[in-house]
């Protein structure tokens, strides 16, 4: 079994057959974030009308899926592409999560997920996504180092990948952790 | 006065400061889309629950301004990448539809604006974004041709560039013109 890790580095033989548990079997990566940074619109559990995506480890890669809502629509019958965008950078930032925590000699659900931020995202729009179904969400990552993942995304419907996403993650910076209070 | 419209084309001349009126007296480029494709997340005027952002023509670029919600953060303090990725497409749309208008030679209001579709959408994160104003985007095409447009974004919070974006739009394509339904 590969690992997500696909970059030569020295961290990749702490992602081996062995460390990797299947999804049934291991929280999503978002519910491991500390309780502060569990906020998040996209993926955070402590943000009720937010999409709260999950995201697991899935052999060499890291999965999830997501059912839009009707209203999710770029024009009737076809995902909004923002929604899209959303779903690849908090994908990307729970598998930069996922690969260092496990770069780190952990185990997913060891402890705290680490925080990744998003520097840069890039979406490209292959084809129009059909609303309707589950989307399914899957990442690897291409290059990390101990600040920063660059980690490459695709969204399928019904099969078919229908965007292609990379997104550059790096460490939260201390600026943004404040524990200002937030009120939804 | 300069035009949204960078490139070397022959369309420049179309927009001269005589076929540029001000936001206060121009619509907003989304509320002349057609009824059929105004239902996006981002910006239809016919999604109750979406963002409705609107972009008008302002001088040499097309500016909107937009107060997320307190529920749109990624930690708290700090707007959510996604939403500002929301923008910054939406946003590129506009300017593009705005562009093809004004090079076929008409006034913004004339009549339906163009449809556009997002091909690919590039987004930097410069620094965080922090909650609490309302935030300005401002585009600008950089490249267009009858069939797209690249279109340069940024979005400001408190008067300072936190977010530069670049989108592709396309015409839409005809596959994405189907009259389905849709329930919100």
């Amino acid at each position: 079994m590969q690992s997500i890790l696909t970059g030569s580095q020295a961290e990749l033989s702490l992602w081996t057959e062995d460390s990797i548990v299947s999804k049934a079997h291991t929280p999503a990566i978002q519910d491991l974030y500390p309780d502060d940074f569990a906020h998040c619109f996209g993926c955070g559990r402590h943000n009720a009308v937010g999409h709260q995506l999950k995201s697991f480890v899935d052999g060499e890669e890291v999965v999830a899926h997501f059912l839009p809502a009707p209203h999710h629509i770029s024009v009737p019958g076809f995902v909004y592409g923002g929604l899209l965008a959303s779903l690849v950078d908090c994908h990307g930032m729970a598998t930069a999560a996922a690969a260092a925590e496990l770069a780190a000699g952990r185990q997913i659900g060891d402890g705290p997920a680490p925080r990744y931020v998003t520097a840069s995202l890039h979406v490209e729009y292959l084809k129009p996504t059909i609303l309707g179904g589950e989307l399914e969400i899957r990442a690897r990552v291409k290059e990390r180092s101990e600040r920063k993942a660059i980690v490459a995304v695709t969204v399928s419907a019904a099969g078919s990948v229908t965007v292609r996403g990379e997104v550059v993650a790096v460490r939260m910076p201390s600026s943004m952790g404040s524990p200002a209070a937030v009120s939804m």
